[in-house]
């Protein structure tokens, strides 16, 4: 049960009232419920109530808004106060912030950090070095490291300084040069005898990431081996900064949405719903709706191709949106499966003939599974036993064309270094459906010549 | 770069020549590392392999392998060993374990497991009761907890000896009726004076979930509270055992898989691509396009419907693939924003009449710019000016409605108390085919009455 939904609309009116009994509701309430009443509020008492809280605690709630929410907000406050806040920040989490405000406001703060808390601005501009979405840009450069000669009392000691770090879940222990030599679990800390030297109780076997690699591949590296918090090192080898287990959750949960987006034929979106503007959604729905159709002019090229077929046996026409959608969908099934085949890593280039054989089996008896519904529906239809048999071979034909297509086509862009989610449904959609309708047709020319010869004179 | 892919080869050569190496290669290797090797030998080698070693050491691999692994070694492994090495694994791991294995050999190993470790058989028994995909499920009952009572020291003494339990972020305090107090992060309990008691040093406030809770909103949760341990209570409010971020990761990865082949309509596999079985796959994809197929009929009936104006104007049968298509791509990125924003909580029931607005002005103007390039396109494959305002016009009517019944439809079905994920697609499909012909061949009789009446005669 979600606090704010108990108490939302009081604390509402509690906030909206008097804006400094924030701080002591911050002593027993989760931030992120109060994060969730404030992004509730109109931007102006949002801005009211964080501005009468100390700055450490304004970014505890600040840090947890939305995007558009924050940029809201940061509009009322001004610069100055949002650099207030910013400077309490984990850098990870000031660096998002800053991405996620607009190119002025952005400036704006930077500018005024660079007086509110120098260290801060510093640790802005090494994570600015990354692109966007990397290793990088996601780390923290707030952890705990002690050097080789350290005991675990010292380690301990470390742990207790470090006030600004949120989560502490590993001591770093690093050489004189930055280079990682092992690391140590809090749990082995607790249980050490403190007079050790951390050398006897460290593990050595590193695991690590560079700084450019993309974030959906430190999310699957932390999620095969179970981390929690993941160093970033650099091409020297020195120890950068680490990225929390938390931030990869939300990688999972951004890179998914993005996916579905992407599935559903719309440009990933950097809002939410409700937050992208509407000619944000008119660009990224528009461009992929324009590919599609663009793509599907061809079927009016093939179909006047068989202008003479339509003319003389005019039922043809009927079975067209059907026989072509199926075809679309068998390959829309084989494609959403090997691109998450490719996704999770299973299916690799090399597979592909596996693969081909697979669709290859699955179209024709999927096909042929259709194809008897296909043929008894057309019988009741009335459309007699010859055009029901032309139907029952262009389902088997377009179902299995449709798996071949679907599959083949995500590694052939694979393989030409396109990404396949991203450029797969265009071409599957109208490969697929122009194929069809040349398979439908040369059954259809083939099996009622006669029919077609007769209408012609 | 994945250890298994430098020394891989080499590796397999010495654990097949070997079996006994590879006790020694775990205090080097990463397990994950180890069972990506294992998970490349053939059944046989890799039950020998783990066959070889110590059943603690055989289940840091073992938990790590595929369902499908798991299951062909515990075919050559043979039901006494297995239930040796599930013993050894963490209680969630060992009812994954179970549950993957098939159900002869799921339940030889439960019996066994009976008289090799009754402790992890009446483990086994308690997760048991939940049902699959629950918080229940997925929860391990090896924590790490202290009584109110308890000194800093005692707690780090319970720290010390959970050897079980395999990462120990957190050590709860409950009351003696199981009743959780509080919780200390480790962190707390490094830096505290080991003299003071742990009740001056807990957080009361514990964020948990009942046992019943779905996975998928597990995750959410841990997500939204950025947890690395979320505590199961149950109804009474007593302690049952606590889930793990790493578990949570698994999961969120789980349900996107899902989620791409559901968008995909494919019913979600079970195992990956190329370990699901033929006919599993044909099951799993067969239902869902059999479903669209006999949705799609419905368009066969509504252009018989229209059979007089057809056999008037054969022109306008080419365009029916384009249009009836286009709609469906407008209504199928409406399905996929709401879909997933339902997902993640943005878009609500009671939001329908924002969604609406909303997709009604994006439908008309994205319908309007298609409309553009397609009357266009109509004058210059000939077909005059006229065609092209039929065309134009049904362009606007039908993405206005497809973005409509796109976005509605997951909506109601949620409404109704469907997964709007696994149901919107057929629906979606067939209803704007159908929909889409009714206005294109509505517009034609309005505009082409003349040409339609002339050829009739």
């Amino acid at each position: 049960m979600r606090v704010s939904h108990l108490i939302g609309p009081e604390l509402r009116v509690v906030l909206q009232e008097n804006p400094g009994s924030l701080a002591s509701l911050l002593e027993e309430l989760h931030p992120e419920d109060i994060a969730d009443v404030i992004a509730g509020l109109r931007a102006d008492d949002a801005a009211k109530v964080l501005a009468g809280i100390a700055p450490e605690d304004a970014a505890l709630i600040f840090e947890r808004l939305e995007d558009d929410t924050q940029g809201a907000i940061a509009e009322r406050m001004g610069p100055e106060s949002v650099a207030h806040i910013a400077a309490e920040m984990a850098p990870d989490d000031r660096i998002e912030l800053l991405d996620g405000l607009n190119e002025e406001m952005s400036t704006a703060v930077r500018e005024r950090l660079r007086n509110v808390d120098p260290e801060a601005a510093q640790e802005v501009a090494e994570l600015d070095r990354w692109p966007a979405h990397s290793a990088g840009r996601l780390m923290t450069t707030e952890y705990v490291a002690v050097g080789p000669s350290a005991s675990v009392q010292d380690a301990i000691l470390a742990v207790r300084e470090a006030v600004e770090a949120e989560t502490v879940h590993y001591v770093y222990v690093l050489a004189p040069n930055e280079q990682p030599l092992g690391v140590i679990s809090l749990r082995d800390l607790v249980v050490a005898d403190p007079a050790l030297p951390v050398s006897r109780i460290l593990r050595q076997n590193i695991i690590s990431v560079p700084p450019t690699m993309d974030q959906e591949d430190v999310a699957k590296y932390m999620a095969k081996y179970d981390l929690i918090a993941l160093p970033v090192v650099d091409a020297s080898g020195a120890f950068l900064g680490i990225i929390t287990v938390d931030d990869i959750i939300d990688v999972l949960t951004e890179e998914q949405t993005e996916d579905v987006q992407r599935l559903g034929a719309v440009e990933p979106l950097e809002d939410t719903y409700f937050a992208t503007k509407f000619w944000v959604f008119i660009r990224k729905r528009g461009s992929w709706l324009l590919a599609l159709f663009l793509g599907e002019f061809f079927t009016g090229t093939a179909l006047r191709h068989f202008d003479g077929v339509l003319q003389a046996v005019t039922t043809l026409s009927f079975y067209v949106p059907l026989l072509v959608s199926t075809g679309g969908n068998s390959g829309g099934q084989s494609s959403s499966l090997v691109i998450r085949g490719m996704a999770v890593g299973e299916i690799k280039l090399t597979d592909w003939w596996r693969v081909l054989v697979r669709e290859l089996g699955q179209g024709l008896v999927l096909g042929g599974f259709l194809a008897t519904i296909g043929f008894l529906r057309v019988m009741t239809w009335g459309d007699g036993p010859r055009f029901a048999a032309v139907v029952a071979l262009t389902l088997v034909g377009i179902v299995t064309m449709g798996c071949v297509v679907g599959s083949m086509l995500p590694l052939l862009l694979k393989r030409l270094r396109f990404d396949p989610a991203t450029s797969s449904a265009p071409f599957i959609a109208s490969l697929v459906d122009v194929m069809g309708i040349f398979i439908y047709f040369t059954f259809a020319k083939i099996i009622l010549a006669d029919v077609i010869a007769a209408a012609g004179k």
